[in-house]
């Protein structure tokens, strides 16, 4: 059951790189569907929401199918615990985000019947209301879809 | 207050690029300290102990200053919860992970009074303890040091 | 120390049986007191304060004694543990519930020394806040009283 | 999105109700496939693989199909937080359960494609390792598999 | 419903002084019941166990009642929040306490009926299995018995 | 590396004591920096900004230095984990805090490489938003600075 097709790391490249680093990745790239965005807030919500709805603008998931609103939910929350480190909270915890996110639907296994999978990257800063008063950050979820 | 060098991309990049893939990236590398390492284990000390080891081996931190000990640690325990996704606990809950990883140290901002600051970072999988059974993973923590 | 009466049980089934099922279990539910509620939000005070309202109204805990409203309190958020499962939050999440719930107050041990204990358990459904999407979950908080 | 089967009220029902109380919800349990089973222990890796033990002996999901045995996996985590409410843990915080579980695999949803969900419940005791000294505990997870 | 005495900050003195600064509190530690000890371990259980241990060879409280017991337990364990801060675990996380502690019972408030409270307190130091390389942690639970 | 100078206990205390218990530490406190303040609310940004604002107002950190903010803000956290036990909220919890607390600076280690360190120390009451639905909580966070 070997990895095929790293969804993880392509999504966080995704979220990471800069456009001329990613040519790099560009073979890597074109084996999944994908999409990219950014956002910035100190509100959980918005940056739920903000992958969400960039996901739905691009299709990669059918928008009314609970399953897939369901399986990206749990990759989105799970990607947002790498990004705040154990405790999911921004704003109330006086911090605020600015992140560049990548979500990829793919086939990470070679067997059939393991079917797609999506994968959630964030990439950015956490810190205080303040610029520059912040240090990078990074989260990865996956899950079955 | 800008970020000069991004410790925290060149960590995840150093635990999640091949050879051949972390070339392009050798300038950035250039500029900071760094050590790497594979850990896979049940054990959340263990992983812990990896890190560590590696650390001084490499004399990164200094061994018997506990304000670098302490730095490290928590460091790691951040980049352990984007790894473990809201849960602390690998061995415990039932799943195994396969990590590799990196430790920069260096001067992220312009000014030099906020000097040196350190980044853990973790890429591989987790899931259950049969090959296969598994998935991708990141983790990324930073400290002041 | 054998438990006579489980109150766990007789208020998760308060929270989660329809009228008709809830029938043949009238017996087990005349043997404690117990209240019965609705509460639909994304709002985890409210939650908290329906429960808190509901008690009040039924006289099943004293308004003005604290160590009642601390026990009821603690077991109510011990309820929400399980509704939310790991994360004790609710809209921050960009999530919505809609839940019953009961308590449940009596005598679950035998020996005369052990007093009163109080249940609360919701049922009900957690999810977008998009109308469907959206499935169930089940929640107990017990505690001395 | 109606739910028209409730695969979490099945799964409580089935892990909380005893022989002649069950005969009731018959039908119900017809609806659904579903395996039942009995763990008492301090160990959450013990918890855990009766769980998975018991899924597979009654062939619920397929063993060796990873996106099954992840589906699987997060609804028994799911469940346990409801059973230890907020700190996933037994032995370790010097507690044991006494539990009996349910896992149901169904279809919840009457739109076809919202597929097949699971639900993992458990219902028993947590306490103190000394007989006697514990109380109830409940915990419901569910997931798309 | 005033506090006529803390016994939060009693158990916190007990816990944290030495005999000599402990000499001016003594009218208030005479008003209340309590034990005090020590305990070092990387072992979450056995921190747990040296507490409740203490509290019964001094019959602080009914050890065959459970709801008494289940105070204490659920006392300990958000002193346990305090002294580990967010992740209660100790040497699974590779960390080691050496804690002195203070168990405390009796009547916080001036009305009769908010009858008996028990306050745990932890002060001692927290850090890696290497001496010296540690810092000082306190915690405090509290719960009515 | 034995502790020369215990900053936790000493920060404890001046959140603690009241000025006549406080004149006996007198000595102790004179050998580290300090600040004290008081804040009451649901809302734990506003507990934050009000640590905050205290450091900076008495010049105890460098305000435009990030690492000097940085180490402040996790010593708070960890402080507010005390206090809250478990799940870092307040009002979303539909409780109040009233809360001391005081912040040191100063170098707790005999060797001077390990420089400078912070604690953090609140002392108050938690409970119902209803004056004397409350207990006492106490927290401590330290950190390098």
């Amino acid at each position: 059951m070997a990895q095929a097709i790293q969804i993880g790391k392509i999504a966080t490249l995704l979220a990471m790189l800069d456009d001329e680093e990613s040519r790099m990745f560009e073979a890597a790239f074109s084996q999944v569907s994908f999409c990219q965005g950014k956002v910035g807030s100190m509100n959980t919500q918005k940056v739920i929401s903000a992958v969400e709805t960039a996901v739905k603008r691009h299709q990669l998931i059918e928008e009314d199918v609970y399953r897939e609103t369901h399986a990206l939910y749990h990759a989105i929350l799970e990607a947002l615990e790498g990004v705040t480190r154990g405790r999911l909270a921004i704003g109330e915890m006086m911090r605020t985000v600015g992140l560049r996110f990548a979500v990829v639907r793919g086939k990470p296994y070679k067997e059939a019947n393991e079917g797609e999978w999506i994968a959630v990257a964030f990439y950015g800063t956490i810190g205080a209301p303040v610029k520059g008063l912040e240090h990078e950050a990074i989260g990865l979820g996956i899950n079955h879809i």
